[in-house]
């Protein structure tokens, strides 16, 4: 099979960037990694040649382009169907689509206030409108999917779902924003994960800062 | 097996409604429709019985509940695989998901200032900024795609990735916002298609009036 090639932005700040990455690199995808640097005050002007969007993250598979980290989650799941990145009861693969797609398009309260930041140290800050809002759907679909598979992870194994509420995890924690026991429980998981170690250990030796990303 | 029933809102005005109502009814499954209009200043207190977003789409299939417009047109892709909601090739597949979720993600811009209105008549208003941008961005969308399918739909025949965009062919026309005969050749391709006619006729005999849709 032609090479796998994933190209990320700054894995401190990277959120949509995460979630392909950890669910490639916790089912055990081979790939490689390009990590480019934000250029913001410039515009990024060299996502313009890698992603018709000109956003990471975006796959390339020999002549295949596929952007937006979902689609990317998507066709690695198509390509690798023993890998278990979705779970395969058709109905729990539906429910994993559904909170994905929550992700994916709205908790924008939440992902405008407390941008992810992996080094962040953890400290409160004043919380616009609609943010605690986001907070508690979030916690009820943990709650909810935990209950029901028995965790540890949304649906028992570690699928595309986690990896799309991966960024979340690190939100949660370094603007301390929830109490709950079993909200906690299911972060610490996550942040057991050969995967997020993985990546947060190369998070932490990233020197950029993105002044907007840091609220 | 067992009934599907698709809970959707108003004809006239919901967009999010319209995308799998279309992708089914084009694709010719068969489902049963529940119509509740919208209760807005009282916050659509219905919604909360039958999804668990209190958002409306979502579709009931024995015990499973799948919300989110785009993982319904994905449970049902899965029920139906020979009905073509997606394309065969799985690099079109992957693409298709890509602009399926750029439109569920993004284009807020758009969707914000724009509301999806059937019974409009054509009449421009004030475009705030970003507007324009995001219309750029789907004619390219629209354009790359039917010059490599050869159209007359996104990729040959109609898919779930023309449902997505379906309402925005009905924001283009009545907001007047393209004058690209290409973009003009899709949308009519789109409002010839038996399924839109079906849902036209359908709003454009309700007389509910949304305040906040009304641009
Ligand atoms: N919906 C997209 C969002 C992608 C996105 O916004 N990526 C950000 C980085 S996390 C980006 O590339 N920003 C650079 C820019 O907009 O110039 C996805 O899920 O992949
Ligand atoms: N991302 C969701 C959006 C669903 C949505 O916003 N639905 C609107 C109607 S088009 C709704 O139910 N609004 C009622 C409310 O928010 O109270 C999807 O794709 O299904």
């Amino acid at each position: 099979m032609e090479k796998l090639t994933l190209y990320i932005g700054n894995k401190n700040y990277s959120s949509w960037s995460f979630r392909p990455w950890i669910a490639m690199t916790a089912a055990g995808i081979p790939f490689e990694e390009v990590l480019i640097p934000f250029d913001f005050p410039a515009g990024n002007p060299r996502f313009e040649d890698i992603s018709p969007t000109a956003r990471v993250p975006v796959l390339h598979h020999g002549d295949v382009r596929v952007w937006e980290s979902l689609a990317i989650i998507e066709y690695v799941a198509e390509l690798f169907p023993d890998k278990g990145i979705w779970p395969s009861a058709a109905a729990d693969r539906a429910v994993a689509r559904a909170v994905s797609m929550e992700m994916l398009s709205g908790f924008r309260a939440l992902r405008g206030a407390c941008p992810m930041n992996i080094r962040r140290p953890k400290r409160v800050i004043d919380l616009p409108a609609g943010v605690m809002d986001d907070v508690a759907r979030i916690e009820t679909i943990w709650r909810e999917l935990r209950q029901k598979s028995g965790g540890p992870f949304l649906f028992g194994q570690f699928s595309g779902a986690d990896a799309m509420f991966a960024p979340v995890v690190n939100r949660f924690d370094v603007y301390d924003l929830v109490r709950d026991e079993e909200t906690l429980a299911y972060m610490n998981a996550v942040k057991a994960h050969p995967a997020w170690l993985k990546w947060q250990e190369a998070a932490l030796q990233e020197t950029w800062i993105v002044p907007e990303d840091e609220a």
